[in-house]
């Protein structure tokens, strides 16, 4: 069971602050009032009313996004947060 | 009695939280700021203005949806809300 | 005496809730915060600054409305809103 | 002393509630929260930025007005609304 | 010394309420939430980012402004307001 | 050390309300609601996202400024607004 | 580990006030109102939507900034604002 988010959407998946990621890095921080570090689980399709948006995030990106954009999601006990690729500010590299 | 969306609306029945769903799964969640769950029910033509919106929604996708948009609508004691296509973030698949 | 609605707007005279229409369906419900049912009693040329705006509605029309949208207007103690087409999100059929 | 109104702007002069109007038409209500009955006194150019709006409305017509719009002033004791031929939302006819 | 308005913008002299005008017009009236008369002392250019407004108005026009637009400026002990010329809702004439 | 405004935003230098300008002009007023008056010390090149923005104004020019836009900043103890042109109203002249 | 800014948007690094700058600059003020000084560390592609807005800031320009514009960011113990290319409103030099 999955979010296939629409439009230039995308869906991520909140990191834990202070958590390991996959690629073994620490992220660090994350205090009340600054943005959350999540990965893109998901990808939109592009299309918003049959003009192709570019898609430039990829699953497996590790993202940083405005935390007051986007629809927060409950789905199997998991959190997901669905929100437009203009949302997100910067990837982590 | 049916309610036939305007242009690029959609009309979604609400899903409860923890219902299942026709094809067995189970919806968890859905707390109290968390967006709805919903089934599409009706798709309207997609013209709005002249101009043709692409319809990407079909009836019975079950959908997540910005629940601070759309009109709610209680019609022979069901909930229906009536929404633009764009304030539908995601399908469940 | 009538009111004849400027550009793409439509006018519309509430249907009371619980009030049969005259096909005899029963319109139920209408809670305080639910948008109300109205019929369609006269629609605009729908040119705004010389460009058309395709009308969708027409004269009997049963619709619900945005009720934060339009302007009222009680005219020979009736009650009836004159708003912009854009903000029927559907129509009861 | 009359008011030119510019651009796509309309003079109005209100008509009180319960008044009979040249036509013998009595508007009634027009309660605290309800649109003004208006009649046009003036009719712009409708020249805005080089580019002609289409001005619908003519000296005499009985209007309905959004009254939350237009700039109020007395002259010669008298009182009128300066407002864009937009915020007619109707024509009393 | 005097103020040379930048763009589609004019310069306004504030006409007091009750005041002769110099062709022996009595304005009346100007409540507290009624707009302002003035008399235009000084017109812009019309040049807005290289396009062309447009400008309708005259130096020794008296006009009614939209009280809440604009940049009051106190020169030489006289007060002035600068404002645009869509600002400017009608000519007294 | 100087600022070099980026796109269509100038630098002004604060003068002081009853302070005597260069040319000997005595600046009077400027009471608490009123904008203030200011000197353009730097002008950007007017480039904005590729287009041009015809700067009008020139480093000397005695401006009025809307005192609600730009950003102020201090450097080497002397006090700057960076704004955009079009939040210059006037020049003084 | 770094921040690699998507579109038109940089990455800053916060240049503490009364800090000597590499140059040997010596940044004054900054202030509880006053915007903040700041060095950029990461320049995105300009890509927005396909089209190319044209950075005008490289790595290294100190830059004064709106300080309620951008997402801060924490990372390995250093803070970040990633903000859009026109909220830098100067380049000190």
């Amino acid at each position: 069971m999955k979010i296939k988010p629409l439009g230039d959407r995308v869906v991520l998946k909140k990191v834990e602050a202070e958590e390991k990621t996959a690629s073994g890095i620490i992220l660090t921080g994350a205090a009340k009032e600054v943005p959350q570090f999540a990965e893109v689980v998901a990808v939109g399709s592009g299309i918003v009313d049959g003009k192709e948006v570019q898609m430039e995030l990829s699953v497996g990106d590790k993202v940083i996004y405005n935390k007051y954009a986007g629809t927060e999601v409950k789905l199997d006990n998991e959190e997901f947060i669905v929100l437009k690729q203009e949302d997100v500010v910067g990837v982590i590299c």
